[in-house]
């Protein structure tokens, strides 16, 4: 079935915003067997949003869209529809109850042009929205299906993965959809995919890639005609999946790569510092986006000048000897890191951010270091990126390696 | 006169990757005078391409495209232009010369399959690419123009800027268009937008506002008919401009905010540390996104800890009087700092970055202490937000009080 998205709003064609919410449907429609053929941004203007709708309605069997359900008059998308459906918008009393209460929970009252929001047509019915005064609208003819969802990112990711993906799932397989996902860290997106080899090209469960910020997902999608099964389905393919990339697999959907490092310290009983150089401060702000990181990072060090290196213990000799971009003084910084601070484990990078080479070492080269209790383990990168990519990527490169250290002797000592 | 974008490439239905194309060009068009209704987002599919291209030329006077200019089978847009004009693609001689160049320049031979990013249509002619592979066409027919340049964020840009806008600022105006930008850092977009009241109604020069992650951008924008007199408009009109927002103004188009801060810090000859507790390392990575940082940035630390905040100088009567999160905690952890690093210029900060309170604070609580040779200012806020979103907008109030503070002092002292 062929699938397209409506991106409704004229702060998108005024370049205020950028349209991430087709890029968040447009990675779930595959698992739903939908084929995306087109994207539309388009504004808040009735005659081109009917347009529209009409274009769609001719070319695709399910039109996705989202914003233009707001209370204001700019807001448009409900009365684009009901004009190319040829109903008119009926108040629903239970809906305009539902909006009064959203209200009075909050302590106001609703004002009188909100309960536009309140209304369907008769081919619609509503999507309820628990954490936004604008609730969806699911509207079925002649076996098209046009789901409109608020423009609130938040909002829209809620109502997708608890109402629309559900009925979507239902309409299309007679069934239900499962997805799963597995989190990978420290491979690329091709060598991913070259060690996961031909189940990739499995039909059920579908398993999709996903190259991200905090590494490689994983997406394993099952169709079956009820739950227990689809369940039953990916219970069978999960561990073949995890069999083909244990070695990077660090979690699924809900789990954050820098909470997985922690849990590994705080299981262990492990306190962590960092002494930074070259990711100027990137690793402990990737460290502390763990909440609770308190409980087990004491302390870092931003030892940005040879001072600064020195002050916290680097000795002068090692400094001369090597330079301050070297690995020998990138396990000097950890050394000292780990016993200023009293930490059982440090991790220490030194390295040219760049624009400019220093002390004749190459724009983009990094030393990493982690020390776990006086054990080393040492990694040297060259990257060919912008100064702010360098000290994201190395950030992130530094914490792969402290995961793949802890996680290994963990294993072990099991 | 109406324009239209599309935004060319099969992985952008998948979801591989978020349009920022379209974003980047939606702010460019105002300045041109065009007015843009629709962006389309359309897979690497030769009909479709070709329906697309039929529709937006129906209804649009400009059409601006990226992506599908690459050398593979996959890349089709020059292929569906020249359907939809009914003309052959030409092997341009000149620009497979240039071609091959581009290729001997960085040692390698063409393969044969790029020859195919030499050609144009009759109606056509190219658009240089200087720093890929991929030239841009220009095709021109009937009164409607298609521009197309690659996908490649920086080539797209850099393609825009030096071939796509001056050539349509010619057509549509018959002269040119100048922009100038200001970046104002500590003012919100509406307080920004109150402060220059009836300039944002000005309709030649333009003025139009967005907001950054770094701050207010203003965009000043005159039409005339040669450069000299479009610049005398905005000498005249940028005064006016600067006038109203003076107190909040850092720089222009080529200024980054931690640059201008560590200007400010070398020409008054001043080091800087930083010691963070609530932005977890964060405003030590803002400072050193600025090249050259090592200047005069010293040393951060991240006193996570109690433990770590008493070992930087922090009394225990102090932490015990008023806590981990307070301002009296925020100002002795900037001496400590100053005193630690030998700093002139210490910036610390305390706050609840959530998801929990802590010792009875509310979540979202910041204490920003600058300290300047031993003159503390102090800056409570309160936030409402994620843990990733505090960190970032703290470290940002966190620099943009340090750059208020150190202007005021230069302005003082001149």
């Amino acid at each position: 079935m062929q699938a397209e998205i409506l991106s409704i709003g004229t702060e998108l064609l005024l370049g205020q915003i950028v349209d991430t919410n087709a890029n968040y449907l447009a990675q779930q429609l595959p698992a739903l067997g939908l084929d995306l053929h087109y994207v539309t941004q388009i504004g808040d203007n009735l005659p081109r949003l009917a347009a529209a709708f009409r274009d769609a309605l001719a070319r695709s069997d399910v039109i996705i869209t989202s914003g233009g359900l707001g209370p204001t008059e700019d807001d448009l998308t409900r009365e684009a529809i009901a004009e190319v459906m040829g109903e008119r918008l009926e108040i629903q009393p239970h809906l305009e109850q539902d909006l009064r209460a959203f209200f009075t929970r909050r302590g106001r009252t609703m004002p009188d042009r909100n309960v536009k929001q309140a209304t369907t047509i008769p081919s619609g019915t509503y999507l309820p929205n628990p954490v936004g005064t604008a609730p969806g609208w699911w509207v079925e003819r002649d076996g098209k299906v046009i789901v409109s969802m608020p423009g609130v990112p938040h909002e829209m990711h809620k109502m997708w993965a608890e109402q629309a993906e559900p009925r979507l799932a239902r309409l299309i397989t007679g069934g239900v959809i499962v997805s799963r996902m597995l989190k990978l860290a420290g491979i690329g997106e091709s060598h991913a995919e070259e060690a996961l080899g031909g189940l990739t090209q499995s039909t059920n469960p579908t398993l999709a890639t996903y190259a991200k910020s905090d590494g490689i997902h994983l997406r394993l999608t099952a169709k079956a005609a009820v739950r227990g099964d689809a369940e039953r389905l990916l219970d069978e393919f999960e561990p073949r999946v995890r069999e083909r990339v244990a070695e990077w697999v660090y979690g699924g959907e809900s789990d954050s790569f820098p909470a997985v490092v922690g849990a590994l310290l705080r299981a262990r009983g492990l306190s962590l510092t960092v002494a930074e150089s070259a990711t100027g401060g990137e690793l402990a702000s990737l460290i502390t986006e763990a909440p609770g990181a308190s409980d087990y990072f004491l302390a870092g060090y931003v030892a940005y000048s040879a001072a600064a290196k020195q002050a916290l213990g680097v000795s002068q000799a090692v400094l001369q000897a090597h330079g301050t971009v070297a690995q020998a003084t990138t396990q000097a910084l950890a050394a000292a890191a780990r016993q200023t601070a009293g930490a059982a484990v440090a991790v220490a990078t030194t390295g040219v951010a760049g624009p400019d080479p220093s002390e004749g070492k190459p724009v983009g080269l990094l030393h990493i270091v982690v020390d776990i209790e006086g054990r080393q383990v040492c990694q040297e990168t060259r990257y060919s990126t912008t100064r702010t990519e360098f000290k994201r990527r190395g950030a992130l490169e530094a914490l792969q390696l402290l995961w793949r250290e802890l996680k290994h002797e963990t294993t072990a000592t099991a």
